[in-house]
C-alpha cells in the first residue's frame, strides 16, 4: 500500500490494465502476413481496380485541411461534376460507401412526416422504402416484377395522387438489370412539388446519364463499379433546387455526418472559407481523383459509348451460345451489369464456385432474383471489349460443363 | 426523322447526352500528376501512416464477402477486441471515420425522447449534445471549463437527476488534451439505468483502457489516430447490455448504414450466416489490418507505456524550454495529445507555418482554445522516444524564434 501511493497516477491506472489485459493476448492470426488474392472481379462490384488507382493509396497521408488534399478535393468535385455531367457548386462525396450516399440524400431532402415516393423495380428500392420508413416519412411505392423497368405513367398517377416530397428511382438497379429511363421525371416531382432523387451507383459511367439535362435534383453514386475506384466514397450532387429545400427545413438534419450543408462547406461548394467537419478519408479521396483522372483523359462519352458496345457484343455472345437475357427488352437492360438467366438444370452456384476457383467473380442473384440468374458486371476498364469477351467465354463454357453434369 | 427510328435506344439516348455533355469539358487539372508531398503529421490526426500500412492499400481488390475477406474482417475483430480489451461479440468497425462512430453509437443506443447526458469538456461533448438534439433527444450537459475534467461527482448528480439513458464521455478531448478518468462511470449509468458510452478516438492505444473492466457499454474510435491507419473506418464496440437494449427498441435505429445489428451481422458478430448489408471499404480495412497486426506484435500496454513514457519526456523537454502546458494537472493530461499555451507575443499562427514549411504539421487550438494552444499528436509511431524529442525540439526552436521577432 506504502509503495503504491508512490506510482504516479498514470502508472496506477496502467498497472490495473496490464493485469487485466493479460487474459485478453494478441491475436495470433495478427503475426501471420495477410492473405489478399488476385481475382478478377466481373460481380456486381467492387469491379477490379487498375493498380495505378490501387498504388497512389501507398501514398503519404496528407491533412484533412492541408493546401494539397483541399487542391485534390476540388480535382475531385470538378471530376464528379463531369461525370454526373451537372454544373452543381454542391458536388462532392460522403465519407461512406454507396449506401450512405442514399442515407445522405433522403436524410437532407425530406423532413420526418413528408412524403417518399419509391420506384421500385428491385432490391434498391425496397431498400430506399424501408429506409423512409425508418427515418419517419410517409413511404408511397410503385412497384414491378423483376425485369421490369416502372413505367412513367405509374409514377406520374402515384404523385399525382401523394404529392411527394420526393421521388426516388433507381436509374441502374443492379439486382435484375434493368435501366430505369429517367426523361420526363423530374417535370413529375417538379410540377407535383417534389423533388427527384436518382441512384446511379451501378450506372454512372456505363449508362448515359445526364444530370442538368435531365432536371435531377440529387444524383448519389458509389467508387467501386464503373469508375473502378475502392470502395469508401459515395459521390453525390445536389440541384440549387434540392438545397433551397435543404436551407428551407424547419428541423435540422438527423445527422451531422451527413448534413448536405456542413459537407458542402467542407467540400468548398459554398466558397473558401471551410470550417473543419470530419477528417475525410484521405487515402480513399487519392484513389478517387486517380479513378476520375482516368475517365476525364478517356472522355465520359467513350466510356459510356464502351460500354453500350461490349454490352451488344455481350448480348449476341450468350444467345449464340444459347443463354437467355434476364430482362427481355434490350432498351431496358444497364449495359454495365447483365443479368442472363440460369439454364434449367444447371447449378449456379456450381458455376460460381468453378469460376471462383479460376479467380473469376461472377456473382448470382440478390434478393427475389436469387438462384434465377447470374450477374455479370463489366464496369469501367472490365468493360474493355477483349477483356469482358474473354472472361465471358470462360463463363459460358463453364455453365456448358455443369450442364452436362 | 426517318434515320432517328433507326437507331437503337441506347444510341439515341447517348446522342443527346454526346451534344449536352460538350458544354462541360473534361477537367484541365485531372490531365496533371496529383500532387502529395511527404509530411510528418505531429498535429491532432491523421497521424504518420507507416509504409507497410500504406502499401497493404496498393492490393487487389477482394469482393465484401469472399472469404478471404471475411478471413482479414475476423481478424481486425480480435484485433479491435485487443485494443479495446473487450470480449464483447459486437465489436467491429463502421465504415466512416471517427464521426460516423459517434453517430452510430448514438442512434443505436437512444430512442427518440430519452435523454443523453453528456460530460462536456471541450468540443466533442458539444458534438455529441449537438448531435443528440437533432436525433430527437432530450439532452443534458454538465460542462467544465477548458483543460478541466468533468468531475465525477457532477454526473453522478446529473445522472440522479435525469435518469438517462446513455451517459456520453469523451476520453481523450482532443480540442483541450485532457483525459477524462473513467473509473465508477459504468456504475453511475447502469445503477440510474442507463448506458455508459465512451468516445475514444483521440485516445485508444495512447492512454490507459479497458473497456471490460470499466464496464463501458459502448466505445467508438478512429483509425487515424494512434493506430496510424489511414481515416475511413469507425471501430466500435458494444457490450452484451447495450446490445439486450438495442434488441429490445420500439423504433428501429432510424438509419439503415448504421444500424448496430445488422453491422454486426454483416462483420459475423451473431455467427456465421452473414447478410449482405453494404460494401465495406475494402482497401482501408487491409490497412487497419495491418495497423492492428503491428500493434498485436508491440503489445497493447507496451504501445500505451510508451505514449505515457514520452509525454513524460515531452513534459520536462518543454518545461525545460519555458513553454507551460495548457492542462495543469498531470495526471489529467492526455498522453499522446498534448496541449501547450501560446506564450504571450507568440504568433501561433507563424509557428505552424514555420513548421510546415519544414514539412512537419503541427496544429493550434480547436473551437473555444483557437489561438490559445498549440497541439502535438505523438500518437501510435510518432510516440517513439528520439523521434518525438526531435520534432518537439523543431517546435520549441520555432517557438523561440518567433518570440524574437
Amino acid at each position: 500500500m506504502i509503495a503504491r501511493r508512490f506510482l504516479s497516477f498514470h502508472q496506477r491506472v496502467f498497472t490495473s490494465s496490464l493485469r487485466v489485459m493479460s487474459s485478453i493476448p494478441p491475436p495470433e492470426c495478427l503475426f501471420k502476413d495477410i492473405n489478399i488474392p488476385n481475382r478478377q472481379l466481373f460481380g456486381p462490384g467492387p469491379s477490379t481496380m487498375p493498380q495505378v488507382i490501387g498504388s497512389t493509396q501507398a501514398q503519404p497521408l496528407l491533412g484533412h485541411l492541408h493546401p494539397e488534399f483541399v487542391e485534390i478535393m476540388s480535382q475531385v468535385r470538378l471530376g464528379l461534376q463531369y461525370v454526373f455531367k451537372t454544373r452543381n457548386a454542391y458536388t462532392l462525396a460522403v465519407s461512406g460507401t454507396g449506401h450512405a450516399g442514399m442515407e445522405a440524400a433522403i436524410l437532407n431532402l425530406a423532413e420526418r412526416g413528408e412524403t417518399l415516393l419509391v420506384a421500385k423495380a428491385g432490391i434498391w428500392g425496397q431498400r430506399a422504402a424501408d429506409l423512409g420508413r425508418r427515418l419517419g416519412l410517409k413511404v408511397e411505392v410503385v412497384e414491378v416484377g423483376d425485369g421490369q423497368i416502372v413505367p412513367l405513367s405509374a409514377i406520374e398517377e402515384a404523385a399525382t395522387r401523394v404529392k411527394p416530397a420526393v421521388i426516388f428511382v433507381c436509374h441502374g438497379e443492379s439486382s435484375t438489370g434493368i435501366a430505369q429511363p429517367l426523361e420526363g421525371l423530374s417535370k413529375i416531382a417538379h410540377d407535383n412539388g417534389g423533388l427527384l432523387l436518382v441512384d446511379t451507383v451501378a450506372s454512372l459511367g456505363g449508362a448515359p446519364f445526364d444530370m442538368d439535362a435531365l432536371g435531377v435534383d440529387c444524383v448519389y453514386s458509389a467508387t467501386q463499379k464503373v469508375l473502378n475506384a475502392p470502395p469508401g466514397l459515395a459521390p453525390i450532387s445536389f440541384s440549387d433546387r434540392a438545397i433551397q429545400k435543404i436551407k428551407k427545413r424547419k428541423e435540422r438534419v438527423a445527422s451531422f455526418y451527413f448534413d448536405a450543408l456542413e459537407l458542402g462547406n467542407y467540400w468548398g461548394c459554398d466558397g473558401e472559407m471551410r470550417r473543419y467537419h470530419h477528417t475525410a478519408p484521405i487515402s480513399t479521396v487519392y484513389a478517387l481523383r486517380e479513378a476520375l483522372a482516368i475517365i476525364a483523359k478517356k472522355g465520359i462519352d467513350t466510356l459510356i459509348q464502351q460500354h453500350l458496345d461490349t454490352a451488344t457484343g455481350l448480348y449476341s455472345q450468350l444467345g449464340e451460345a444459347g443463354l437467355s437475357m434476364f430482362v427481355e427488352r434490350k432498351e431496358d437492360r444497364l449495359p454495365c451489369l447483365h443479368t442472363v438467366k440460369v439454364p434449367e438444370g444447371v447449378d449456379w452456384k456450381g458455376v460460381q464456385t468453378a469460376l471462383f476457383q479460376q479467380g473469376i467473380e461472377f456473382a448470382g442473384g440478390l434478393g427475389a432474383t436469387t438462384g434465377k440468374i447470374f450477374r455479370i458486371g463489366t464496369f469501367g476498364q472490365n468493360s474493355e471489349p477483349e477483356k469482358a469477351k474473354e472472361v465471358v467465354n470462360k463463363f459460358i463454357q463453364v455453365v456448358k460443363e455443369q450442364s452436362k453434369l
